[in-house]
């Protein structure tokens, strides 16, 4: 069989919490096609460069995220009527944002209520959504979200906010210092009459599945 | 920027259970690149051919399997030095084949005692198994591997195998069927001297989350 030979793009839905809600950094398209539509950022993959550096790239060159960002790959996506510009291979990636990134170009939408995007993006985002919802059940990536340093209720609130329930506050809290994947600082941070609050960092010895602790789910 | 164009590959690991092992179907290979090695089955992805069928036709076109085969895709590679005959994108996929089914071209070898395979398979069959495994703490995945009609023994072992321990009888029994997976058949099978064991098939209405029936883990 002669070899079809097809361009390689990488897309990446940059998930962040702010106001209380998942949301993704979408870009309206300023050319053809779906031109004015909004789409997830992205770009071809160049010659001799690995896939994992494009996505890096991406996530950095085109949203001003220069830091440690929490990056995964996702799903790739190769239908031949998936671009009007001829077929080609889409691979998707997501990453955690924390809730201060700010990008130049883009704009965050509640993930869960985004407007109809370009390409086969609406697939790569329901898919994006699913991983990290499915992750919040059973490793620590949800933490990423978090600007260090963080409160246990500013923990609680991210999981809250991806498992879309409420979680019993001591239950909560009991299971997330088990884990040993939180560092206490020097620091407590005061919020109006309350009692000040302990302030934490991730530890570098942090796990990625919750199950390596023996915690059982749900929280 | 100049599209850099790749041809793509879909590689399949295709795993299976038998004398209560962990099993990987290999070829051995006829030409060069890697002539003589040992590799996972796949082939190139046709112009205009969606990707998800090339990998079904990998599956039944190139190992004899033509029922219906759980088959979830598992990683991307596109690292430039990956394959000698030069750059290309290889899309994983693994499968899940139940115990009776032949290869007319490939041998079952023990998954985690392969023996160092081409390219990048040694990555491909790593991350497969690392998926399996995960998927056996919270779905209802390890069931594909079961010929119907099977007893509840049976159900156990195949858990056995891809959690790597031993699972309590009982505990086991209880929380399996109340998953609601299984359906009874008319039909038991006598082993030597034993009660004869009620058998069971998989049921249409299958959960593929074991939490989604409030399953706590692990058994």
């Amino acid at each position: 069989m002669a070899l079809a030979k097809r361009p390689l793009r990488v897309d990446v839905v940059i998930f962040a919490i702010r106001d209380k809600t998942l949301q993704v950094l979408l870009w309206k398209r300023a050319e053809a096609p779906f031109r004015g539509a909004w789409s997830l950022p992205g770009g071809f993959v160049g010659k001799d460069e690995p896939i994992e550096d494009a996505a890096r790239r991406v996530l950095e060159e085109e949203t001003g995220f220069t830091e440690e960002v929490y990056l995964e790959q996702l799903y790739t996506f190769a239908h031949p009527k998936m671009d009007p510009r001829g077929e080609l291979v889409s691979v998707s990636y997501y990453a955690v944002a924390t809730t201060s990134r700010e990008s130049p170009d883009g704009t965050f939408h509640a993930a869960r209520r985004a407007p109809s995007l370009a390409f086969h993006h609406d697939d790569v985002l329901r898919r994006g959504i699913h991983r990290l919802r499915t992750k919040a059940e059973y490793s620590t990536v949800p933490l990423r979200f978090l600007d260090e340093p963080f409160t246990l209720s500013d923990v609680q609130a991210v999981y809250e906010v991806l498992l879309d329930r409420n979680l019993d506050k001591r239950n909560f809290r009991r299971k997330m210092l088990a884990l040993d994947v939180l560092e206490e600082t020097q620091e407590k941070r005061r919020t109006g009459a309350h009692r000040p609050a302990q302030l934490y960092r991730l530890s570098s010895r942090r796990t990625y599945l919750l199950k390596e602790r023996g915690i059982l789910f749900p929280f």
